[in-house]
């Protein structure tokens, strides 16, 4: 088995690099192959534009997807660095983002990285399918964060509201969108307020987590066939939403 | 009054750019100064890191909302490009984000800007409050962006989901963070699949929305004095959850 870590965070020295360091070592004394994109440390380049292809469909007017779709053709193609993580990505059994919660989100650099290897051509679109049907079906993905504020604070009752509505973006319209099962997220809880202790004990937790990883059971989202296509992908008659974001109701 | 656009497309013949120059024209004809960050045009860095500084409280150890602070204190600063954004964000009365929505969020550049400029120190923490106590109080935001899905799609019976679950880190956690009252987003649906007229509608649309804009209702979001800080910032007593984030339920 195979994991690709994609990791963001700018200090060598961080919580979140021990997190990383903790993923690829637990991982691999289970006998599974690392593989780690440390985006800073690559000086990846977060911003999609037209110098991430080889050669242009349109050089007059960018549109970005249709040169994904022409640089995933048959001799056309993708600048190295995208070419290189687009073999990472399709190669892992197992994707893990491991990021500090910024404004709610990626970091910059993470999110480029979906913008430029999340392929239209190559990791969906066309003949490729999306969803249940997506690429990476029967592959596993999960999303691992340090946050300053605490699990209540990212709750239901919490000021910062719940913790799978603002990963909705990234565990559904990112990982579930391209077919992963998306594992239970793991965060970090303001590891920088801990002492040495504390923090050694969430990354005792992770390598636990980790160590019973076919014990996770997926989130659950719909299968593609609840949707219509014919009237505009929204849910068949009968079938009530069930995720925080299809309620099936508020239309 | 003063608006700020936050533009990032990087082709200068999209419809996102035909947005951003009918909210400038609109606004200005009804006697608004605008400024617009072009963020591909301006080459925008994307990515945070030690370079933001002009001077660095910690040069061994990037804590960037450190930085951020030390920064923001006097006989520190940022580096001119971050600087300059602070200053029109700052002097802005409405500030929109146009967009188009690239994985259920901003372009990796948008998300950047938002990385960089709303900084600890300058846009929030230490002495300056958040949320209904925000900096930003009594001021505006909004989003609007293109999809290459219709609203029934990004709906809560659709395939993608609810829009203000999507939305919910950007409405909720910038926005509403950095305390703007935040009014309901603009959804250019698909432009790409239409024709002149199709597009030309839209951009009526988006006219008359900006020519209307002190009759839209801001988003709700709870007062900050809704939660209690000693208890990691969880809802009072009686106070029931009222957003698609705070349902109170669930914990």
């Amino acid at each position: 088995m195979k994991a690709l870590i994609v990791y963001a965070h700018p200090e060598p020295q961080s919580f979140n690099n021990a997190m990383k360091d903790c993923a690829e070592k637990t991982l691999r004394s289970m006998g599974w192959e690392v593989e780690v994109s440390d985006l800073y440390a690559q000086g990846f380049k977060a911003v999609a534009d037209g110098d991430d292809f080889k050669d242009r469909v349109d050089p007059a007017f960018l549109k970005y997807a249709a040169e994904q779709a022409h640089a995933s053709a048959d001799g056309a193609g993708f600048c190295d660095d995208v070419a290189a993580e687009i073999e990472k990505l399709k190669s892992a059994d197992l994707l893990i983002f491991q990021f500090p919660m910024w404004w709610f989100g990626f970091p910059a650099i993470l999110k480029g990285w979906v913008d430029r290897v999340f392929a239209a051509g190559t990791i969906y679109g066309g003949d490729i399918g999306m969803f249940s049907e997506g690429l990476f079906r029967g592959k596993r993905a999960l999303v691992s964060f340090t946050s300053g504020a605490t699990k209540q604070t990212y709750s239901g009752v919490g000021l910062y509201g719940r913790a799978d509505v603002t990963l909705w973006p990234i565990e559904n319209g990112v990982l579930n969108f391209a077919g992963f099962s998306v594992l239970p997220h793991f965060q970090a809880e303001a590891p920088a307020k801990l002492d040495d202790a504390g923090r050694k004990a969430i990354l005792e937790n992770w390598a636990s987590y980790l160590r019973s990883i076919d014990d996770h059971t997926p989130l659950e989202f719909h299968d593609l066939g609840d949707f219509d296509q014919s009237k505009a992908w929204t849910l068949r008659a009968g079938i009530k939403g069930r995720t925080v974001g299809q309620d099936g109701v508020g239309e």
